[in-house]
């Protein structure tokens, strides 16, 4: 984004855009002459060029948007069909084995443990050697992604083939556990192999900010294949990953969203397992009356005790986490044997769903009665799957409790008939409640410990189940308190729970994961949107409740992982518009000044841990002139003090010295300051630094420095003692004169002169490299191969904390500058907005009240590890400090360690 | 935004804020002694802490958005429901009339013609006395206004009134108008006044972003109270508003939106004309099967005639708009009788729809039968108020569009039996389809006609009417090709002409506004959402074909009434990416450096219209210290040559004649620049001003600029110019000294000297002024009083076309500087990114394909009228141009004219 502009991207974006343009002219334009001259010549000409024209024609839309979005939603779409039917079969296998062994309890406990068991160790194992980023749901890792921060690994081939089969083996265990979150991140990563793979056609790919723009759509695209819900798809991804939203992006989202929705339906009618295109989970509500204005507030209650519920989930996923890494002994132990924790985990929720056993209770095991299953709804995906012996899949538990009927006794109708898929909710010792609320409790420690497994998975399935099932709950004791409905009429309405565990699916998945696009999503997969208003107070209730308790649980692993995040601004907190950030800028900032000497940047690089830092024109105007990386500093830094430079300075030393031998050949130094940084420094971006330019030359031949003129005997020495690069520097002289040097990485200096007769100067002591670096670090500050951003985000006093946050969040940034009509009075990083907003003290004393303070103890700053070759050098320099004076004479002795 | 940000907002800010905590210090507190005596003292002083502490928190919570969103949703509710049931009474009202007068067909005509345009003629009519600006639809208005952009008297209780009074005319005339466009507008301004009430109660509602958050959630309010649709309306006014969304507004729209829709719903309730909360126009379309695979081909085509639909209709409005402003003689005459315009569109609708007449075509009269209306779908808003004889209202044909039955004959069943309404449809000498087309015909372009008179209307309405027509129509075509449906397996699936009128009517009014979120309105104003998918791909659809040929029909209005906007990036357009900014930016600005003269001022005053001129250092360094606003450059050239100053300057040179009787008492001035800037410059803002501020002496004491030390004389008059402000300046002398000045508006100077016997000079003859003038001019300006703004918005050379529209839609930007570390290199504004996305020639030949091409014409830039008076003033220095040479010493004789 902006304010991370480097000169180098400028450059970057020249040449591509000057590639692009000579590729542009390349391709089709030397044909040109020959398609004239056959046009001229041949009779069947014209057809000709209209195939080429029509060649070019078809190769210039590839590089199109929409072709792009029509294959990934096709490519999702196959993924997520093939996914599901490859889950299904493990589950199906599962299933037969247990059937199989119904002649001995313990054959059929073993397996019914083992299987799960297997899967998940397999699947654990497999994406910890393959990539360990496709852990987890993904979510979190997208929303830093398109905050525009670059995280390694995570949208590569390795990581797409870790997380398909790792999450299919980890559904197809039967755990509580879902795929939404998951296909959000395979379908980014599919988006960015398939953008790598159109950039071999097309050119337009490369653009970051394209890229950013596909990432956006692409997880539309992952919730709208993996739920047939365009809609809610790309409304739950804005809500989940962005703070702004680009209504263009949105565009994309809903295109590829439903592209993909109708091909996943549609490969779902071909294979015969639908007649037509329909929702996932068929609701069949009475479409007249379908609820009463008085049930809304048994609604209002679903969606209060949801946010509840869905704080409380994530409080309990956090809380196990920070168990297990906080308890030395499991950690370590864990650390170990990786593979234990899963396996561990599987087998515990295993044995408590085992249905001859505790299982009976949730939903589990059905005793006798096996009823035909001709009865099934037909929206029910795969129902032939599902014998009568079983526990229900995720996908049955969903059908049968959304389902039309109501389950408790009503009145006198005692006749009612559990039917097909719906017996697995009725135990002959206890009732529909009893078995209800057991599957509430256990389902909900289960997901909140099964989402910790490292595997590939999801939380929002088992989430929507476990609030499917409690607003089942809810709907089934309003249906026995009000037999004939509430209604006063004369037509009596009777109470449909299923309603009611629609409603509580949205609400408690919304509150899990702050969003109010959960209702769209059940409207989608339940293909009935008759409940609106009561969905949508629940949900908004349940939002309301859990935000103020907890944050989302996407957010809460971003915390856990230490993830770089910016805290939103709750509602109502008006203290936002009166903070401002005068009030939390930090004043003592560190910044390197045009005319600094390389010692300045030195003790600036230790005094601060700063990732930019500000260049101002002196010290006394402090007029902000731009940013300058802290790596940029360390390798200004390090080149001055380079080996190579101490090796030509040792070289002019051996010269000056030798200089009656060599005096009929010319000696030329050719070092090319911008070659080590990798880019030319373009004229116009020089013109501001004039000054610097005109105190240290730039001329091809780097001259030796004034300062270390006299001690040319310890430049000598120095010269020798390569210590930081471990490649061979070619090129170093001309060809006149060539040297090449091998270091060996033991740190003892390997020398080969070539075309050199004379006996080799031995490398310099460490003392006297110590005294020659010294030199060099009072030498001014070449910054013609720095790359300097020129413009980096610049606030002013005044701003709020309102708009700062604004601001941030809408360009991604992680650093602004604060000036005063060009002067550079502070800064304001992530950190210290993140402080502000979650109720630090502030500058002034205003205080913040925070929003999250529940969770504050998890929150770290993210501080970024030095690269630890630099730091060394520093200190080094820090401790073997050797004063200027106390031995500005050359010492000759270059064996005798001091 | 970021970038407006002036230091007066700034201190503004902060006195604000230091009020609030003064005052959030002050209200609690002094009780709280009292509190905890009470508390010592009586038995019931707890009882009393706690009401006090309850009437508190409830005075705090006043200050939040939630109670904030409520009432908007509560307002908003109750005004849509009052302005429905108004509307529905002079339907009523129209038709009793028209039903009481069925002996005679003249008078029949008489009443159905005259009603409507006096309808239409007193809306017309009363919002231009009232408001002019509650015209039209008003989403292009909050479009610009969401922009940044401060539309003037848009947000009034005046325009509130005009616009629901205007709309409630409007609308009971039975014309094809829409309430939905509107009700943006009226929430906006509804959420604006509410603010303004609120304000009194606590003082967080002046903040101009928090403003700007409560406007985006009121366009949902807009949206969802007007269709009972909480979700599409806050997905459709994302759409048509923002270009950037933040996810927490959308928080906001949701909650408000649904609040609003619900007590809408519960108002209908309440009033007895609904059982329960359903949809607005409820359908009953089967659940199983609710459409074939192989209806899709239908459904898609749909979606394109649709887009080609909607183009032609935001064309033909614009035609119609563009042809009575280009036609003069048309336009004079109706800009005179501009209530004639309305009254003749009116008339000609009118007579076209008369029932006896051509109406009977198109849906109007149903012949003979009476039917009973008790078959009609309790959905129906006011079924009774339908009689058989009439027109139906757009509510009406809605719901016999939408309707579950066939209208064709299919095949053998040919008793089918119009019922209650749908008799409309039915015309004894012509089939269903001729009365559907000649409906659509007629109504297209009567709804472009309509929606073009200057009253308070929106177009949605009708074109969603003609869409479901439309769909209507290809849907009884597709069931009379397949009387049988087209599944060939055993089930019969008759086609469902209903689903296709859906389908049409979210296709086609998605076309003409360009949004996708038309689909969600159709589902849950249906209250079905089992045709997503067709609904998805028809609406998709036809935004790609709308959108490739015409802008939508609020960007069109935007471009008619030449606000300002920026266009969008079209698809697929990857030249963006490669074109950059210095491409496009001006590179030949003017500029304002820190040690200019007034001359200079002038001069830049003259040479550019930028409303913001770029501050730098000096010409040579070209470092951009800050940006300053037009009309502060102005002011401070007005202020050094007001009449204020003038007549000081003649003052002193009365008191330094009369220097010899005065001599006796000592004579202070104290002139504090800082007085006249209303507030004191901080002295950290101060600092960079250095510079400047070392030849413009800041000491209390304003002693003479060192630049014009030679003319002591002028510099002493200097001394009184009391600038800018026309209030008298009191405290300009000290207790020794005190002057007192009050200046007439009429220009003529009125001295009044407090405590100063002497007589009053006469002012200057007007060569002297000139002369006067032409000294002040050459002073070097003094900058400490005028507003600069001190971090304007850079962008570097580097930056795309891509990048760039996206801050500038991002921030609201208008103009940026192109800055290279620091320097000042150019400038772009919105006319050359508009010039650059719409595919002028940029400067290096990249032709950028232009996306809305055909609208190029209309393309206007908006350049703002200076303020006429100091243009006035301007003109006449450059026309009465006097050299500095004729008369640099001071003229003594002030009363003759030269």
């Amino acid at each position: 984004m902006y304010g991370r502009y480097t000169q180098d991207l400028g450059t970057f974006a020249k040449d591509e855009a000057a590639r692009l343009r000579l590729q542009e002219g390349d391709t089709p334009r030397p044909r040109r002459p020959s398609e004239l001259l056959e046009y001229t010549q041949g009779r069947c000409a014209p057809c000709r060029v209209c195939a080429l024209q029509c060649q070019r024609f078809l190769i210039s839309k590839v590089g199109e948007d929409w072709v792009f979005l029509i294959l990934l939603g096709l490519v999702m779409a196959l993924v997520s069909w093939a996914m599901d039917f490859a889950i299904a079969t493990c589950l199906q296998a599962q299933k037969w084995m247990y059937g199989g062994l119904d002649t001995n309890v313990l054959l059929q406990y073993m397996a019914w443990v083992t299987y799960p068991t297997v899967l998940i160790t397999f699947s654990a194992g497999f994406t910890q050697i393959l990539a360990p980023q496709a852990v987890g749901s993904g979510i979190p890792e997208m929303k830093t992604i398109l905050r525009g921060v670059v995280l390694k690994e995570y949208l590569t081939l390795k990581t797409f083939v870790a997380k398909v089969i790792g999450l299919t083996c980890a559904l197809g265990s039967g755990m509580p556990l879902g795929k939404e979150g998951p296909f959000v991140h395979i379908a980014s990563m599919c988006a960015a192999l398939l953008s790598r793979f159109l950039s071999l056609f097309g050119g337009f790919y490369e653009n970051e900010a394209r890229n950013i723009e596909m990432l956006a759509a692409a997880c539309a695209v992952g919730v709208g294949c993996c739920f047939a819900a365009p809609i809610g798809g790309v409304l739950f991804s804005i809500e989940v990953t962005s703070t702004f939203f680009a209504v263009r992006n949105y565009w994309r989202g809903f295109f590829a969203a439903t592209f993909s929705a109708f091909i996943f339906r549609v490969l779902a009618v071909w294979n015969k397992d639908e007649e037509t295109i329909t929702a996932l989970f068929k609701t069949r509500f009475r479409l007249d009356f379908p609820f009463d204005l008085q049930e809304l507030p048994a609604f209002a209650v679903i969606g209060i005790a949801s946010g509840f519920g869905g704080a409380l989930f994530v409080y309990l996923n956090r809380k196990i986490v920070q168990f297990m890494r906080r308890q030395k002994t499991i950690n370590r132990f864990l650390m170990k044997k990786r593979l234990l924790f899963p396996a561990l985990v599987t087998l515990i929720i295993s044995t408590l769903t085992f249905p001859p056993g505790f299982g009976q209770f949730m939903a589990g095991q059905v005793p006798a009665i096996g009823v035909a299953h001709q009865s099934l709804p037909q929206g029910l995906h795969k129902p032939q799957l599902t014998p009568a012996h079983q526990q229900l899949t995720q996908k049955d538990t969903l059908v049968t409790l959304f389902d039309n009927q109501t389950w408790a006794k009503q009145g006198i109708s005692d006749e009612f008939e559990y039917l097909g898929i719906l017996e697995a909710w009725r135990h002959p010792r206890s009732n529909v409640f009893v078995t209800l609320v057991v599957f509430i409790l256990m389902k909900f420690w289960m997901s909140a410990l099964a989402t910790t497994i490292p595997v590939p998975c999801g939380a929002f399935m088992p989430v929507f189940v476990i609030g499917a099932a409690f607003g089942r709950l809810v709907g089934e004791s309003m249906a026995a308190w009000f037999p004939d409905g509430i209604h006063t009429d004369s037509n009596i309405y009777r109470i449909v729970p299923g309603g009611y565990a629609v409603v509580g699916a949205a609400a408690l998945s919304g509150a899990v994961t702050h969003t109010v696009s959960t209702a769209v999503i059940v409207f989608e997969l339940t293909g009935q949107i008759s409940h609106i208003l009561p969905v949508m107070i629940a949900v908004i209730l349940a939002n309301a409740v859990a935000q103020s308790l907890q944050p989302s649980l996407y957010d809460s692993i971003i915390r856990i992982k230490k993830l770089p995040y910016l805290p939103e601004l709750g509602w109502g907190h008006h203290e936002k518009y009166n903070v401002r950030v005068e009030d939390i800028m930090v004043r003592d900032i560190r910044y390197v000044t045009l005319n600094c000497k390389y010692r300045d940047l030195q003790q600036v690089l230790h005094s601060t841990k700063m990732k930019n830092l500000p260049l101002v024109e002196s010290a006394e105007s402090m007029i902000l002139l731009g940013s300058i990386e802290r790596t940029q500093v360390g390798a200004l830094l390090s080149s001055q003090l380079s080996p190579q430079r101490r090796l030509l300075a040792l070289r002019q030393k051996v010269l000056s010295e030798d200089g009656h031998r060599l005096s009929d050949s010319t000696i030329r130094f050719q070092i090319s300051t911008e070659t080590s940084s990798g880019t030319p420094a373009r004229p116009a971006l020089r013109k501001p630094l004039k000054p610097a330019l005109k105190r240290v030359p730039s001329s091809p031949a780097d001259s030796p420095p004034a300062g270390s003129a006299d001690h040319s005997g310890i430049a000598l020495k120095n010269l020798f003692c390569a210590n930081a690069s471990t490649e061979p520097t070619e090129g170093v002289g001309n060809p006149d004169f060539s040297i090449r040097l091998g270091v060996r990485r033991t740190g003892g200096p390997l020398l080969t002169l070539v075309g050199m007769p004379y006996p080799l100067p031995c490398p310099m002591a460490p003392p006297q490299i110590l005294e020659w670096e010294e030199q060099q670090l009072d030498q001014l500050v070449d910054f013609s191969s720095a790359k300097i951003d020129p413009a980096p985000f610049q606030l002013v006093e005044h701003t709020s904390l309102h708009k700062t946050h604004t601001i941030f969040s809408l360009l991604g940034l992680d650093h602004a500058f604060v000036t005063s009509i060009g002067r550079l009075v502070g800064m304001v990083s992530l950190k210290e907005l993140r402080k502000a907003i979650e109720g630090s003290l502030t500058g002034k004393g205003v205080k913040v009240r925070p929003p999250l303070a529940s969770f504050r103890d998890s929150t770290a700053s993210t501080t970024e590890a030095d690269t630890t070759a630099l730091r060394q050098l520093w200190d080094r320099h820090q401790h073997h400090h050797m004063p200027r004076e106390a031995g500005p004479g050359g010492d000759d002795d270059d064996d005798t360690p001091r």
